[in-house]
């Protein structure tokens, strides 16, 4: 194998429209951290992940004891953890972060997900190496194109401050902004089913966007997301009223224990990103049956063969995976695809932010047909970096003091008096 | 990807030494099935599965389907399933047959079995395509060397009939037989651990034989299987006697609740091949904390990736994850390496038969160095097809009436009042 000669980690800061979720709203730019592996070969492999402090911190800490290394995933267990024992990371706290969105926010979580980032660009950079695509290092594909479902938010045609960044999509507030939403994706993109984001209005408003949703695409699946911001006995009235109508329902509730009970009262299943995040979440949850689709995510759940682990559990226990997205660019969309490839029983859409993010550090964003995106044989990742681009983007980094993602900040702006709501 | 010009399915019959356990003596001959892929290019991929009449029918009806198709795995599914529908096995009855020395014999672990085959060959092909080893298409290896443990077994000096295959390794009947084998072992090839298989003699007998291997290799890991041939009391009385030598006790008797009940009752780790044989084995077995350490088997399990899917199930539940090994040649020996490196969890020492196997079909079979065998990073397998020797021992099958591996038929020609005894 070839060596490592050198292990970039850029921060940088991308434009982000005003979508709306229980934690408050999008700010206008948000961090991701772009980590590029150079062998000694001049082959370049490319990862991405969380932008947060905490996240660009233990990825900046770690990068150098990759340099010289053999081009394997080998030296990203121990020497990972021992970087986070050293690096302070922030209080952990998730109860005012926009982390809350992915579950609990953990340092194992943090590790795991700067451990993807430098997992993909290891791997991309092998594919190069090699001259074949990540799925063939990965077992190879089981399928030529990955489908995406349409991401659905409630949010304002613009963000409050002037100067920040715009885009012509208007204002999602009512079932006909996301009837109109949803129908201009499926026209650009094709997809064939679509997740709305919940937790921002009352259950009832929310649920008449559902409805309006199933009258304009009738027999399309369906998805709805609050990312637990019911209780218990709202949760239940929502799948009652949306039973038949929805694909699933996503994080009615947080906690295992009242996602469970939930699951045992209705017949809708439940999805999750937000209730099993990582392995050891998997015994207890699967145990009393509290979530029957696990939307994986290879950021926190350590990389591309951990999300087969993680497939491949789900497959034992008779639990459905699919795939959870966070903003993202393309680096992140080419793994999302390539990983999505391998995985045989893949019975669900899979999440994609794509739409909403028209900043990317790639030459050739990925283009959706039929709502699907082409899985390449190319070699790697099949994308090439856009040095300006990045530039660009990691100059904003610089000039910005925005660090971190913070949803409840960013609408706090708009409304001092902000909570987090709970129906 | 190119396609696959060619396949050819080979039964063989390969020399065995007079092994005895709980079912009755290997026979002098057993069949194993040999599959070569063949590219469009050219290149060649090996693979090895068992040879027992229902797993060849099934391979030989199984391989003209693949021919034309493109060199991936993808074909292995619904295509194998739909012949194993159509090709008659023989009735399922594993009460007497050498199967039920690895679990209950179904359609599905036969089909797995098969698979493995054609999977494994394709995975050879591949990395000869490419010009990589098999572990970096499985997402790349985590150990330079893979340990396996040494198996010793009572056995006779020589089969009942004239002109049977010999060996010098004489008698081992009684515990100094079984030490003096073990010191060979661990002379020839540095072994560190041992394994014997039990159920052969009464339990006394063989708990004083772990004694005498303990009191020659005083601190080695030592592991016992009977094979299922206890009660759960006898099992009990052998735990106690053996907690404090023993690294685990294997497949003491049968069956998930008696497994369970052995379990709660000894400090002793039991190990399995035979209750937890099938993914579907798992939810029941785990919940009841049965077994704590899993032999995979990528032949019954189905394949390499099969096997990755298995560690990565018993690593979210706590369950160790070790390596199964019956009768095999060279083509196995090298996949079951090459998966062996990807697991990164491999707690124990592997099993191989390898000692006992004087044949094979490749050109340069495999040596122990510290009782390890290296991870070569030679193209798909890094094994050559020895065709005289593949040649030679097909004819011999075709001279011959065997045609499966019957312990039980092969003890009755010594003894025709011969049954399966339990303690």
């Amino acid at each position: 194998m070839p060596r490592i000669a050198e292990v970039r980690v850029t921060p940088i800061l991308i434009s982000d429209p005003p979508l709306l979720n229980v934690q408050g709203v999008h700010q206008p730019y948000t961090p991701r951290t772009i980590v590029e592996v150079v062998t000694e070969n001049g082959a370049m492999g490319l990862g991405e992940t969380y932008g947060d402090l905490d996240y660009l911190k233990l990825a900046q800490e770690f990068a150098p004891s990759l340099a010289g290394a053999e081009l394997t995933v080998n030296h990203l267990g121990a020497g990972l953890l021992e970087t986070v024992r050293r690096v302070d990371v922030e209080r952990i706290d998730n109860r005012v972060q926009a982390e809350g969105l992915r579950g609990a926010r953990t340092l194992g979580k943090i590790a795991a997900s700067v451990r993807s980032a430098f997992e993909v660009a290891i791997y991309d950079a092998l594919g190069h190496e090699l001259g074949v695509p990540v799925h063939a290092l990965l077992g190879g594909k089981v399928r030529d194109a990955v489908e995406f479902s349409g991401y659905l938010f409630y949010r304002w045609a613009e963000h409050p401050g002037p100067d920040e960044p715009k885009d012509d999509w208007g204002a999602a507030l009512d079932p006909e902004g996301v009837v109109a939403q949803a129908k201009r994706m499926a026209a650009d993109y094709g997809f064939d089913s679509f997740k709305l984001k919940g937790g921002v209005f009352e259950p009832a408003q929310e649920i008449a966007a559902i409805r309006a949703l199933a009258e304009a695409f009738p027999g399309h699946p369906l998805r709805l997301d609050p990312n637990g911001a019911w209780t218990v006995p709202t949760s239940l009235e929502v799948a009652a009223q949306l039973e038949d109508v929805l694909e699933y329902l996503e994080d009615p509730t947080t906690g295992t224990r009242n996602m469970a009970e939930v699951a045992r009262k209705t017949s809708l299943p439940l999805a999750t990103n937000m209730c099993v995040t990582a392995f050891d979440d998997i015994p207890e949850a699967f145990a009393c049956d509290a979530v029957q689709v696990v939307l994986s995510d290879h950021h926190y759940w350590g990389g591309l063969r951990a999300t087969q682990d993680l497939a491949a559990v789900c497959g034992v226990y008779g639990v459905g995976v699919s795939m959870h997205s966070n903003t993202h660019l393309g680096i992140s969309l080419a793994a999302m695809t390539q990983i999505a490839a391998t995985i045989p029983d893949l019975r669900y859409a899979c999440d994609t932010h794509r739409p909403w993010q028209t900043e990317d550090v790639i030459t050739e964003p990925h283009t959706f047909t039929d709502g699907r995106i082409r899985v390449t044989d190319a070699p790697g990742l099949g994308v090439e970096l856009d040095r300006d681009s990045l530039a660009k983007l990691h100059e904003r980094w610089v000039d910005s003091d925005v660090r971190r993602r913070d949803d409840l900040a960013a609408m706090r702006r708009v409304n001092p008096q902000w909570t987090v709501p709970t129906w």
